[in-house]
């Protein structure tokens, strides 16, 4: 908990590590060794049973004492029992930054070992993260936590995330990963014992690597402390903030916390939201909000929102959500409309607000024309319109073209209308909405398949239109605080 | 229109189909033709085109007149223009059914059209299903409006479903069949001319093969009678309303309706309510109530849920969740507690509820057997689990068992515990939720198999908690509706 920002470089950068408890037992510390094998990183197996003096093909130290070089980052994954012993070892040893993987501690209400571990930790240099963590994902410099999630520079992005829990920490990565957002940063920080998560506020702030910083927060203690340095990095880079244990029973069950808490709870949002700070209602809304921004879209200057469908059905579906959730869903100018009506016949379709292009929507040239004329228009700020990959097999028919086919072809005609849209100089923003409308193997594949190809090319797909509405209000709130920090109101 | 309840025999069974409007052109009528190729019904292909003499190896009829065999049920798909002189043939002609799949007439501004085919209609004895609509699908009669929609006796369930719109239609029929849902008889009304929504509701009412009705309104024109008839069958079987055009916007894109339309449909929402009819608000948590219904979930007493999950993340997400809709998480019994701490240690997990069962609950006995104490406890209405089969290849590992074989044991132990829930006669609703936690490929495969295993064992799968938790809400106060009928109230 130091007042001065800390230099992480060792931590996210190691040159060495020692890993601390590894063992023949597969789904312990050992896991650690195995994903960092021929990463350029000098591993350093550790165990105090001398019947280990080999694993994964690494010389097996008693102690970390035994290393000759200093180390930069240690996993810590011995009994709990053992832990305060192995920090004692670090008083004889350079161990910059330590991560300590075993649990058991003041989440199980073991607040005796926990204190245990915190005194030692106090005649040490090293700064720790943990306990009961599972540390750090950072591909750029080949950090992992799990042997199976890839970390190389090539799959490195531009969200950092912090996450008071380890399954959220893993569901945030992988689920976000299968839809085409990639990882600056990730640190599972546990029961932040020693490092806490407005520790890592002033280096993201400045980070090259970080354009948007997610939170999964489930204790707010520091709470004053962590929301000044959010307040410190908002005008900057967005924060986009996941609270569990919101209602009463969760909290409770978040931790060894009584009383009062929901209360504190509302405050506590209240000063997050004062800061700048993004708050995310469950997890969908953030992994959201953090593809809008990791795929930096264009943030909406209001809340009046056109929405272009084919379909009445769909077209009404997302009107009565958005309208619900308190948007304004503008008419278009006429010269909006006529432009649309040169090529597409008034049957079978609405060119109001929303505008429903019915069959011959299905032409992809179509449909992207119209967006592009309606994201001209002056009444709106931003348009959602929706594709639905699913039923590729079933439109490519009537255009006599493979369902391949009229996928690249629907690709080809959504990439040059962003870029048009970007070239331009418009600054709407264009969400595209994929819903699920089918959930066998072979609808999931044409969904996974668009996905993936227009992740590629910089643009995200977004899946649930009423968690997309929320995240779009989320953005437009963080564009006014940005516009009142600007003007000087904030 | 009629007062009297209608013979729709010749609707749901036709022994004998003219499709009308039958061309080369793939997207037109035809495909009703190649639909019911080889389903014993008897084809007869229409148009006044001499050009046409034969249409997928059947003889092509200038006229229904000239059929030598009274028709059933008559497909229309002429050119808008020829709707009325293809119904002016039916004076001379039995002809018992007719579904108008041409569009074109009120809902593109062609009021004059619709007024055209109402006049004619009323010359002759034919019942009308349309215009505007795709028809009927109705798999033990083999009927069906979309040759890729497989209609044979072995893919017939309990859902009956009405819809005002063909996309959605088609949407909800092909959605909840993903998920393992099975239609008994599936209606696209249309701008519904002649037979309206509620011209359906005493059939199903009477209907051994409808468990639950499910509908798709817009326009609510004769609702007050439509609510009457509601009424009649919601103390017999559950009908779901899905009500689309909810907002001024939304509204105003239905239909050619203007002005003062929220007040009305606020009105018309209590109204149906009142009916015992299950307002759903949005098409996720109607498809999860008719999943529900058709599977035959027990309906919860009250709201007092348990939720039942690995990794304290999970649990109080979910916790958090329901308690923000109004559900009450009560504090389970010592004994509860005690009896799960016979088989799970208390280290990493959590048995106050929300129950967290640790790494422990990923041992499929132990998790199943978790649940099935929790059921018994006296606390409790209902409970919520959660697994995720995106995971199994991970967990497996730790079990040293294949992915597949995790899969078949996980399985057997959650068919296990519904079989003994329900012999055990005990009223305990058990909701099983399976979250997107990644959608690469290789873990959507993974979810479709879990989903498509246990429905075949008849237990559904729900996707999203928020959703389910809007639907266990809607189940509950149809449960209070049924008390209220049963004990004289309503």
């Amino acid at each position: 908990m130091s007042e001065h920002p800390v230099d992480f470089t060792p931590l996210f950068y190691p040159k060495t590590m020692a890993v601390i408890g590894a063992s023949t037992n597969p789904v312990g510390a050992v896991k650690y060794v195995k994903a960092h094998l021929n990463t350029g990183i000098k591993i350093f197996p550790v165990n105090s049973n001398p019947k280990y003096t080999e694993l994964e093909g690494l010389p097996v130290f008693r102690s970390v004492v035994d290393i000759k070089e200093d180390i930069d980052l240690a996993i810590i994954g011995v009994p709990k029992e053992f832990v305060p012993g192995v920090i004692e070892d670090f008083q004889r040893k350079v161990v910059k930054f330590a991560i300590i993987f075993t649990s058991g501690f003041k989440e199980s209400g073991r607040d005796d070992l926990e204190k245990a571990v915190l005194a030692m930790m106090k005649t040490v240099k090293t700064r720790f993260i943990g306990p009961n963590c599972l540390g750090i994902y950072h591909p750029k410099g080949r950090v992992t936590y799990f042997p199976t999630f890839p970390a190389t520079p090539d799959v490195a992005g531009n969200v950092s995330f912090i996450s008071q829990s380890g399954g959220h920490t893993a569901k945030t990565n992988w689920y976000l990963y299968t839809r085409g957002v990639r990882f600056a940063k990730t640190i599972s920080i546990g029961n932040a014992a020693d490092l806490t998560p407005h520790d890592f506020l002033p280096y993201f702030k400045d980070d090259p690597d970080t354009a948007v910083v997610g939170y999964y927060l489930e204790s707010s203690k520091d709470g004053r402390a962590f929301l000044k340095r959010v307040r410190e990095i908002t005008p900057v880079k967005p924060v986009v903030i996941w609270k569990g244990g919101q209602g009463s029973v969760g909290y409770k069950a978040t931790a060894s916390h009584t009383g009062e808490l929901a209360g504190n709870f509302k405050l506590w949002l209240a000063m997050a939201k004062q800061s700048g700070a993004i708050i995310a209602e469950d997890f969908d809304v953030m992994a959201d909000l953090l593809a809008m921004f990791s795929f930096k879209i264009q943030l909406p200057r209001s809340n009046r929102i056109a929405i272009v469908a084919c379909g009445g059905g769909n077209a009404v579906e997302t009107a009565d959500i958005f309208e619900a959730g308190g948007f304004k869903i503008p008419e278009l100018q006429d010269e909006t409309k006529k432009r649309i009506g040169k090529f597409i016949p008034e049957i079978n379709s609405a060119f109001t607000n929303p505008v429903d292009l019915g069959e011959y929507g299905y032409v992809p040239e179509y449909f992207a024309n119209a967006v592009s004329i309606v994201s001209r228009d002056p009444n709106i700020d931003a348009i959602v319109y929706i594709k639905e990959s699913s039923r590729f097999p079933m439109f490519s028919v009537n255009f006599l073209m493979s369902a391949e086919e009229y996928e690249l072809k629907t690709i080809k005609t959504l990439v040059d209308l962003h870029e048009k849209n970007k070239k331009e100089g418009r600054d709407i923003p264009l969400y595209l909405n994929d819903p699920f409308i089918a959930e066998d193997l072979e609808s999931l594949r044409w969904r996974v398949s668009f996905r993936d190809k227009l992740a590629t090319k910089g643009i995200p797909v977004f899946n649930r239109v009423d968690v997309l509405m929320k995240a779009i209000k989320k953005a437009e709130e963080y564009q006014r605080f940005l516009v009142d920090v600007k003007e000087g109101r904030k």
